[in-house]
C-alpha cells in the first residue's frame, strides 16, 4: 500500500519558519514517495475544538472498563452529544492511524506548544492508543515522527535556557505514551528573534545556520537517508 | 482600595475536582475580603480565541522597539485586524493587572495544561509584562498566585511519574517570566482516576486525603494564614 504522510502545521503566520521547514520535508517526501498520500492539516486556519465534558465522559467510560479494541472504542459514545464530539475525535484519530510518517510544525510559544496543538493532542490521545503495559506497545507503534520547531532563542544542551525547553521533553513523554517516540526526531530552527530584535542582531548568522541545518535535516529525514 | 480575586477555571466538567477546590478558595477569600471583587473567568464555557498572525505582528513590533510602557503597548496595534485582536488581549491583561490574588483551576490533561489555559497564557503573556532584566521586576510583581491541579495519578517527588509532571515546572517557568512566581503555591488533588478505574480503587483513600489537603490548603491560602 502506498505510504501516507500526515503533515500538521500550527504557526499562526502563513510564512513562518516552521512552515518553511515542514514544506521542505513534505516536498522531499513526495519526491521520494510519488504514489503516496500527503495529508495536510493546518491547525491555525482550522483549529480543532477543545475537548468537552462529553469527550471526557466517553474516555473515562473506556478507562473504567479497560477497553483496548479500537472498533469497540469507536462505538463507545452513547448520547447524541457524545457521538458528535467522539466523531470529531475519530476523524483525527483515523488520520493518525493512517499515517506512516508524521511531520509536526511547532513554533515555541512561551517555552511550550501552540495551544492549537495541545487542543489536537488532547483530542487524539485517547486511552486505546496508550501503550499497553502488558505488551509494551500500542496501535501507533512503528511510525516515523519528525518535529520541526522554531524558537526565538537558543535552548540546546549547555545553553542558559536549556531548562526552559518544555517542547522536546514534553513531546517525548506525551508521544511516548502512545508509542510515537520510538522513531522521533527533532529539527530546531533557533534564534529567530535575531531577525527583528536589534540587541539580538549579532545572532543572525547562527540563526541562518540553524535554519539551514533544519532544512537539510528535513530533506534527509523525508528521504530516510541515514544521517 | 478593596482587593480583587481573579478566579480562572478550565475543567470541561462542571463538577470537577479543580472547580470544587477553586470554589472553596473563592468562598474563603470572599469571607475574608467582604468588600473585594471576585472576578470569575471560565475558559471551558468561554474559551479565549487562539492567538493569530496579527497578535504576533503587534508583539514582534513591541519586541523590536523594546517598548515597556503599558499605555504605549496598549496603543501599539495599527490595522483594524490588529486592533481587534489586541483589544481581546487587553481585556484579559487588564483582569490580570487588576488582580491582587489569582487562583487557577487546572486539571492535568496529558501531563500538562488544558489547551484552553495555554490559549489564555499565549494571549496574556505579552512582552511589556516580562520581567525587565535591568530591574529584575515587572508590572505583575507582588500578586499571590495559587494553582489548583487535579491529576489522575500521583506525580509528587519520589513517585515513578514525577518526571511526567509538566504542569508545575512549566508554570514556574512561564509565570516566573512575568514575575508571577514570587508568591506561587500549588495544591495538587491527586489519584482522581481511582474513582473510576477498578485496578486503581485501592488508592481511593489516598485520593480522598489528597483532596482534603487541597481543600484545607485552599482555605488557608485564601485567608493568608501562615501554613
Amino acid at each position: 500500500m502506498p505510504p501516507t504522510l500526515l503533515h500538521i502545521d500550527t504557526s499562526p503566520r502563513p510564512t513562518s519558519t516552521t512552515r518553511r521547514v515542514t514544506a521542505e520535508f513534505a516536498a522531499s517526501w513526495r519526491a521520494a514517495n510519488e504514489s503516496g498520500t500527503h495529508l495536510h492539516r493546518d491547525l491555525a486556519t482550522t483549529p480543532v475544538p477543545h475537548i468537552n465534558a462529553e469527550q471526557i465522559a466517553v474516555t473515562q467510560r473506556i478507562e473504567s472498563t479497560g477497553l483496548r479494541d479500537l472498533a469497540e472504542a469507536r462505538a463507545a459514545a452513547r448520547t447524541p452529544a457524545e457521538r458528535e464530539t467522539w466523531s470529531t475525535t475519530w476523524k483525527l484519530v483515523d488520520e493518525l492511524l493512517a499515517a506512516d510518517t508524521i511531520v509536526l510544525g511547532l513554533p515555541m510559544h512561551n517555552f511550550s506548544l501552540p495551544a492549537t496543538f495541545k487542543a489536537w493532542l488532547d483530542r487524539v490521545l485517547i486511552p486505546p492508543l496508550v501503550v499497553d503495559p502488558e505488551t509494551g506497545t500500542g496501535p501507533l507503534a512503528g511510525k516515523q515522527v519528525v518535529v520541526v520547531t522554531a524558537r526565538g532563542g537558543a535552548y540546546g544542551p549547555g545553553t542558559p535556557r536549556h531548562g526552559y525547553d518544555f517542547q522536546e521533553p514534553y513531546l517525548r513523554a506525551a508521544l511516548g505514551m502512545v508509542a510515537l517516540a520510538d522513531d522521533l526526531s527533532f529539527l530546531h530552527a533557533e534564534l529567530t528573534k535575531s531577525a527583528y530584535v536589534p540587541r539580538l542582531a549579532g545572532f543572525q548568522r547562527l540563526a541562518a545556520e540553524s535554519l539551514k541545518e533544519a532544512l537539510e535535516g528535513a530533506r534527509k529525514h523525508a528521504q530516510r537517508v541515514h544521517l
